[in-house]
């Protein structure tokens, strides 16, 4: 029934829980799977487009530039962050990979579930901000009806 | 951060999707826990409250008793499933308790949860009738939201 290899997939945000949940994952779930590859899943906004006249176009040129920048300086953030975390676990014998999704953080981690054939999804209950959460429901309720193996949702020890 | 002794909840009832949420815990969780206390929860429905004349009284009292029976063999069968899927694994060295309660199931999930302090829940995505999850939202939505741990919510491989 057990598959030799797992495949855990990690959805890691700018959240303190979403680290939890990795080391909730790192503590629970990888240490007796010697053979697991770990896909760290970090999802940025999709790219907002703009409509300017051609007065504003130089500035907002520069602000695409800069807001790009800052998006990819916080994948680079959160993948760092998340290293370090399993870094300190000392599992070192895990495979682990990176990818990152663009586009509505809840169909990009259900659709990349299904892409991976992933044997586990693991996230935080919340992120992705507590407006668009309040509005829209949580990424994670959304996930754990849709993504296509069993997930677990970590909540922060702190939020009980 | 690890506790010596984790204990884990697994929500059982009638559905394979329960026993499949059952054989994926002892398949991730449970075996590089050595001291796991693993806590098979089955939650029955209420007892109905009859109004009826005294004509039906006599009627009734047969029909709440064969109820009640009929209820306490759904948990002995239940259980009894949950325990055949346990010695398949042969995870002998795990401490196996069983808890019965009755009520609302999500409630009573969240709350046993609570009470027992425990470090994770595992239950399946559906459970609890097709009917009633469509009216009232689906119990593994609110206790992945209320529990105070976290929880894995395991889908049966066929529901994909």
């Amino acid at each position: 029934m057990k598959k030799e290899e797992q495949k855990i997939v990690v959805a890691v945000d700018e959240s303190e829980e979403s680290m939890y949940a990795l080391s909730w994952c790192l503590e629970n779930l990888v240490p007796h799977n010697n053979k697991s590859t770990l896909v760290l899943l970090y999802v940025k906004p999709p790219p907002t487009v703009y409509s300017l006249d051609a007065a504003g176009y130089m500035f907002a040129h520069d602000a695409v530039a800069a807001l790009e920048k800052y998006g990819s300086d916080l994948v680079n953030s959160v993948m760092a962050r998340a290293e370090a975390v399993i870094r300190n676990f000392g599992t070192d014998n895990t495979n682990v990979e990176r990818i990152t999704g663009s586009g509505d953080a809840k169909d990009v981690i259900c659709s990349t579930v299904k892409k991976l054939g992933a044997d586990t999804l693991v996230m935080g209950s919340h992120g992705y901000g507590f407006f668009k959460r309040a509005l829209l429901g949580s990424v994670s309720d959304y996930c754990a009806k849709h993504a296509k193996c069993p997930v677990v949702i970590v909540k922060h020890p702190d939020d009980k």
